[in-house]
């Protein structure tokens, strides 16, 4: 079948025993190296018996004849038998684990236990209770919502409204287990020509965002149209201040205008030091 | 140099010129396959300058004198110039994206762009507006705050307090842009014998968790120790009543209690038949 431009719609798998993170998040990276290809995505999580992945060779199949062109399927399976099974399908098989654990095995020397959802699946970790940890910080110092436990904070963020602080300090929980507190800079703290209270003192933990009054004119329209909060002007004069006062208060800041909470969170743990691996 | 138990503490490293995230996931998912193999691990995002990838070089070299023994270094480098540079260094050379990019050019008979931080750093895609609206929204409706809205979820999760809601609501936007809402489920419910107001009419889009009475016990003490809330008795009480409800009602449930947020959303996206891909 092909669509009406011509292209042909081809079909991505992501098959893995485990959730499938691991094989999407490389599978979408490879992929979007190239432009203008349409794809079909089909996750398969938890393929972790010979039963299952039979079942995935069957869907390969079904969708090779529906397309008429092979599917791609990216493997993250870590048993060898299920792997070969699965690569026997009719699609291009990138086995993004099998092929780097060989070479893994030889310069450590040492077997790969090939065991089953290691990663994703380690809920009972300390890494995973300090996310988890991270997340409740992260909702219970939103917003400026306390002073109360900031001396716990790996980072606190400052910022006009809506400039990209909670769903970034949401994200650095989640991926970094690192803990981010988040300030808004209103008004009352320009006019007062300070930080809002109780910040004085963590001032190594401050990081700014700042974002381009367009930008921001867009993001606050689409919670309050036609409003003085969301207007282009009141924007422009809000970030104004908010730069000069992390300017004058000597705070590290980036703008978010153009960045991914992804791009965001990363420069941020570059830039405070933070040595926590992601997840 | 030697840890005390004589084990050589070896270096990874996570090179991209964009996040890192991706090499950082698929380097732990691989390092994960090797039992008691002790890591420094570091994360050297943005190397998207050829100053920047021999920098790199000088840091692999030094903790391969360091060490001992040569680091591990995980590449999503897209540009072949750069990344035959980072692969001359001590390290052993992962490349995670090379090693398939041919591959894919030759499948889909078409160049890869090798442009830098296309996946992570796409801030403008609708994908990503998405993700950012999933992620408010879950914020505006966690734990039963509000009623409005319901009609735009997804999916609606109901549990007893400190089950894995809230944590998953949020993984559940930011990792596939789905709009989740929670409702707790309370011990006010459980006299009504009804689930909580106004989900009646969404009940296609309810999903339960559920957790073991230690389990939840055991978080509980953390939050409000030696209260009645977090007593092991309550939890057993609390869990039971829940669990009859959720059969009662005819509600899809699992047990969040061994399982990762990642695991219970991938288990999610499943049964709901939410084919929403992952960022």
């Amino acid at each position: 079948m092909h669509s009406p431009d011509e292209t042909p719609t081809r079909t991505a798998f992501f098959v893995s025993d485990s959730t499938g993170i691991t094989a999407e998040t490389l599978g979408h990276s490879l992929l979007a190296q190239f432009e203008g290809v349409r794809m079909r995505q089909v996750r398969m999580p938890f393929v972790n018996s010979r039963d299952k992945v039979l079942e995935c060779v069957e869907r390969i199949a079904q969708a090779a004849r529906e397309d008429g062109v092979r599917p791609i399927v990216f493997s993250t399976l870590v048993q060898h038998d299920l792997n070969l099974v699965l690569c026997s399908s009719d699609g291009l098989c990138l086995p993004l684990f099998s092929t780097f654990i060989g070479l893994l095995e030889s310069e450590l020397e040492m077997k790969a236990t090939h065991a089953v959802g290691r990663f994703h699946g380690s809920a009972d970790s300390s890494s995973y209770h300090d996310r988890i940890e991270a997340i409740n910080y992260a909702l219970g110092h939103d917003d400026g919502v306390t002073n109360k436990g900031l001396e716990e904070a790996d980072v606190i963020l400052v910022g006009v409204s809506r400039c990209g602080k909670t769903p970034t300090s949401l994200y650095l929980a989640m991926q970094f287990g690192v803990k981010a507190a988040n300030y808004p800079l209103i008004p009352e703290d320009f006019e007062r020509r300070a930080l809002p209270e109780g910040l004085d003192k963590y001032r190594q933990k401050l990081f700014g965002l700042t974002i381009q009054p367009e930008r921001l004119h867009a993001i606050r329209t689409e919670r309050l149209a036609n409003s003085r909060y969301a207007s282009l002007d009141n924007c422009r004069k809000e970030i104004g201040e908010a730069e000069k006062m992390m300017r004058k208060e000597d705070i590290r800041w980036l703008d978010s205008s153009t960045k991914s909470i992804e791009e965001i969170s990363t420069t941020i743990m570059q830039e405070i030091k933070l040595e926590r691996q992601s997840y």
